[in-house]
């Protein structure tokens, strides 16, 4: 299996086109339309926020996967407006983008999914949209620049574009995968992160992409935090055109599609920490003998979303004390007495009590770009790699200056 | 009733004598051990804090208020260190305290309750506090100064010392009650807040003491969040020395005390949150039309933890938005369609969309140290008010630079 970062050339999947444009939603005149297409009855499947504050693009999106029985021709991205509280004049205002884009393509407006992301609680310009919509639809392109310019156009504060890509050969043909991603802050996904688009040429069913997906997501979207708080527009999708010629029932061919799409999913997933609003510090959370996954993912969540630890990281701190607190709050019974805590090699807390430790060497460590903390809680034997950052005075800046 | 804020003189309850120490845990060489002394037989009920890695003296100190039937005669409270994340040693430490304070006083280990505040996962210094005790208890004194001297030796990264007290007539006697807090950090309590000492001098059961502390901590301290962290260590005492000579079980008292008990505590709180570890505002979030208080109380909690609500209002930002976005993730449903949102008289969301509003008047209101924000959710009919404030840079280089 070959495994590309966002640095490396793309794995490119065959089928797809994309497109971008100028609709004039940013103030900053940047791309802020993107349009990626399939070919005619793609398969598709999609994972959506539970926050229950979803935005219209998210409603409107799960009833045509819905009505369409998971097949897809396009989607469409707005970035500078999430098009959420906006009420039944947004869900009107996702369907008309949707209609138009479909006229221009020839196809019906459920074959079409719509994303939005940015500020909440102002009307979607729509107008704007439906104007750009066919000289988006005549630009379509295949290649990797045109995937790279979707993924640029979908950015709203990211730092760099995300883009993770693989590919593997079976039964002699080659099947690739490629995905683009967007999120720096409101990233505590419960589902999926903010936007994530996978895009492979494998012939499959909605059903079983949908099993695919949700396993991926499981262990890449869900085990990340940025701030801890859930978006009302996250969306991941994949979309399977089946130019392979290879199908993911043959025997054989899903364990090494699930491979792939775990790792382009875990690279996304990093790459949204690392460029998180002010982040200084990539933390893995190692959490281990927990009573379940579950248990796992409510410790880690405790530790990654407490401004006391974060700030701590911040800091370059070994205040392991405030990482040790937050275990008490997962919601989960926590045993002292038989948890373990290191901050990379430095054992600073086993048998319910404090060891000494290396204290200069692991200010050090933390001074680093990464680093592992394990946690042991000496309560079962599920394990979960968790990724999230520290919360600088940056974070604090980009926030308290984003609307006015 | 009398209620007498921070700046005015004390309704003293008669009976209680105080003394502070420089036991030499605070570094900086302040006043870091604090004893109050009640009569004997004295009762007294607490709460203590639900975070699972609860410290050492909340152990101790729970199992003791067991032991005596709720009969207190002193605490003795630490700061500079919380003991806790310090396994048995720390227990057989808390004890130890308790046990050298006993001597001094001539009364049973069990009658002594132990506090502890400060660093977690440092062994407590017991020794410097078993040196301390005699002088400590030889420096016992009645008096507002002795009591508010109590209230600053128990501070740690509190700007100002917290008090607060009440007072009124029955049975043609006086009624006191003064009550002392510590807490500007790790404040989203689960039950108390980091420290809340309140003395009184009505004659009462345990019990009945329990029942009154329950019902006022319930809308005091249980309804602020700073920083969203439930500390290990939180405690609330409600001591009484029924020296008034009057009885909360003779008829018309309980619902005076009550008043004046829920009043200290509000109070209490409100300072808690003004001191929020670099708060600039105060924010009133006013939770109504809730299906049920542990619904508003969900929804207001969901909107105090978010960063990204907490920076827009450190930037004086009417981003409504996300705090509408945070609504849909308070784990109860959530109908945007009958929810509406006021930023102090501007009207921003109702029946499920922006209303526009003056938003340079809103960014003024917001620039102020101190705003209220309604939040009707549509679903019934009950309603909370909580207590919170903006999260700003000063947040972070506080607690970046704490232990190093």
């Amino acid at each position: 299996m070959t495994v590309r970062g966002p640095e490396e050339p793309v794995c490119l999947p065959q089928g797809f086109r994309f497109s971008c444009a100028q609709a004039g939603i940013k103030a900053s005149g940047k791309a802020d339309l993107a349009l990626a297409e399939a070919p005619a009855g793609a398969a598709a499947a999609a994972m959506f926020t539970r926050n229950r504050a979803a935005a219209a693009p998210v409603l409107v999106g799960r009833a045509q996967l819905q009505e369409s029985r998971g097949r897809l021709r396009a989607v469409l991205v707005n970035s500078g407006n999430a098009n959420c509280g906006t009420g039944a004049a947004g869900l009107r205002a996702a369907q008309a983008c949707c209609a138009a884009l479909a006229r221009s393509l020839g196809t019906a407006p459920r074959a079409i999914l719509p994303s939005s992301t940015g500020i909440i609680g102002v009307p979607l310009p729509f107008e704007k949209i439906l104007a750009a919509v066919p000289a988006l639809a005549a630009g379509l392109a295949e290649g990797e620049p045109a995937l790279r310019a979707f993924g640029e156009a979908i950015m709203t504060t990211d730092l760099r574009p995300k883009i993770a890509s693989a590919g593997f050969r079976a039964r002699d043909r080659r099947v690739s995968l490629a995905g683009v991603a967007k999120g720096a802050g409101m990233i505590h996904p419960n589902m999926a992160t903010m936007l994530v688009y996978i895009f492979c040429d494998i012939k499959a069913s909605s059903a079983a992409l949908r099993r695919q997906l949700k396993t991926a997501v499981d262990v890449s979207f869900n085990a990340i935090s940025v701030d801890g708080d859930t978006s009302t527009n996250d969306t991941a999708l994949l979309l399977a055109s089946g130019k392979s010629g290879v199908s993911l029932a043959a025997s054989g061919v899903s364990g090494p599609f699930a491979a792939a799409l775990r790792a382009v999913c875990a690279s996304l997933a990093e790459q949204i920490v690392r460029d998180g609003e002010g982040a200084q510090h990539l933390v893995r959370l190692r959490i281990e003998a927990a009573g379940s996954r579950a248990e796992a993912r409510a410790a880690a969540r405790a530790i990654a979303n407490s401004p006391l630890v974060k700030t701590a990281w911040a800091g370059c701190d070994p205040n392991w004390g405030r990482l040790f607190a937050m275990l008490g709050n997962s919601g989960y019974p926590f045993d002292p007495a038989r948890a373990s805590i290191a901050l990379g090699p430095h054992r600073v807390f086993a048998d319910g009590r404090a060891l000494p430790f290396d204290r200069p060497a692991a200010h050090a460590l933390m001074k680093g770009p990464e680093y592992t903390i394990r946690v042991r809680l000496g309560r079962g034997r599920a394990a979960l790699e968790f990724l999230t950052c520290d919360l600088t005075e940056e974070y604090i800046r980009i926030n308290a200056e984003y609307s006015t």
